[in-house]
């Protein structure tokens, strides 16, 4: 049977009381649970499971049940854009799973949360209904009013559900794509501009290194931050954009300190010994995706 | 709790083992069964039933798997046109329901038959993604094979599932619509030319009556038939409808001999005394909806 992952993006980061309950909800019957990570400056938890699809599909619509009865988005903070209380829902396939397994899982799984519980949603990449709504980005634009405004319109009518947001939960975002690495690389440095100047040469739509997003970030008075989406992993790996890092960091003088590893990735995207190869923080070391399935 | 009725049209009508094997398959836990009638020269049988929408979807998901395994469209033959082996499956609004309930519910059900049992569905009528794909006549163009060439084309790829058809059970169409009265007229005629000049005058495709849509068949030597599907009985009612056929058949100097009901009709449907009035069959004064429903 196919195994497929789903990592939600829950728009709760801070009350630890809610986070544990919206876990709790997400537990059951063929569901292993493989991480849970929440960022309080973002107010968001991405957990990570993976199963087969129908318990997956139970998992996320027990899910989206409970944040509906916790999470008020109209009184919601925190810098991360975000169009609803269960933001954006990937199914990604792993052993024995087809991306058209997980495309057909988006959508009877969209088309369920809108009928119960009244909460339009969008399909996206490979699950999406045209070329525009592939990008999560094109789809969250202006956040979730720019969202409640458009969703009027008969083009960004959401492939699910109504045609305005539910009153505490907003909307959802369901979608199918290939595993992604979120992979950072801390420079140590207090000048924001480096890491910006180093993001902007290395992202694919600037015309760096293909399947690479990143963005640069100010962590503390002495670290900055290019913080990555790896898209192809495969393609681009984890120590080529390390190296590409610092080289360019080396251009103004600066040097990585350390680079670090948000969620899972893959056996094969480590190279041997990555502590010295990547300077991966130590900890980091079992974010193994296969160390944590269950056995064949 | 919506009360939805669901009306499903299945490519075997001869079988009796594999006829009541399908009821067997829909049958469980939320389902009323309401009725079921078979026709040997269509080869066809409609299963009646109704529940809220949880249990509707399992049942009909059961349906499926059930004629998957049983009915082999590629061997399958009779008079109906035809586009899967469940063929057709309309969602109805009953009490406390509304047709958005029925288009949720038919969106869910359909993404679910397509992910389980990789037959590829289509959504019509109110629940249809576009104008041209409402009408269940336009869908079924070609009949099996129509359909299958079609799917190929962009404009007229399956709303849920693959682009081409399941080796044994072809396609399907899931929609939501309104209370649809099946009525038959039987004129005392052996002239074919009559019934179908009474039906080319009543519907409303060539200028008749508002939500009529009229054949004209023969039935036997002796009987011609005027078989009607009243799509709006408040507006046009099976009353109504009567009158004007036993006028048009008095110009030919043919009498009605009686007119009967298939499937089951709303209590208010009905006139006082329709044996008298519509020469209404015995035995269909029963086929009356809400004597078959669940008590509030």
């Amino acid at each position: 049977m196919p195994l497929i992952e789903c990592v939600p993006n829950v728009s709760e980061g801070r009350r630890a009381d809610v986070i544990a309950a919206l876990g709790a909800a997400i537990a059951g019957p063929g569901i292993h649970m493989l991480d849970r990570s929440s960022d309080a400056s973002h107010n968001r938890t991405v957990y990570t499971f993976a199963g087969e699809p129908d318990p997956l599909r139970d998992a996320v619509l027990r899910l989206f049940a409970a944040a509906v009865d916790a999470i008020n988005l109209q009184i919601h903070d925190g810098v991360h854009p975000r169009i609803g209380a269960v933001d954006v829902v990937p199914f990604v396939p792993l052993r024995d799973a087809t991306m058209d397994d997980c495309v057909a899982l988006a959508k009877s799984t969209a088309a369920l949360v809108a009928e119960r519980l009244h909460v339009p949603a969008f399909l996206y990449e490979e699950a999406a209904s045209n070329e525009e709504r592939r990008s999560l980005s094109n789809l969250r634009r202006g956040g979730a009013n720019g969202v409640a405004l458009r969703m009027k319109q008969p083009a960004w009518r959401p492939d699910f559900g109504p045609d305005f947001p539910h009153p505490t939960a907003g909307a959802t975002a369901i979608g199918a794509r290939p595993i992604l690495i979120a992979y950072n690389v801390n420079l140590a440095s207090n000048r924001l501009g480096v890491a910006q100047r180093i993001a902007r040469l290395i992202r694919e739509s600037s015309g760096g290194l293909p399947h690479v997003k990143a963005l640069g970030l100010q962590l503390d008075h002495s670290i900055v931050q290019v913080s990555m989406n790896l898209t192809n992993y495969k393609e681009t790996s984890m120590t080529a954009v390390f190296d590409a890092i610092a080289r360019d960091a080396a251009v103004d003088g600066v040097r990585v300190l350390e680079s670090e590893i948000v969620g899972l990735v893959p056996a094969d995207a480590l190279p041997a010994d990555p502590v010295r190869r990547l300077k991966l923080r130590a900890q980091d070391l079992d974010r193994v995706l296969e160390r944590r399935l269950p056995p064949l």
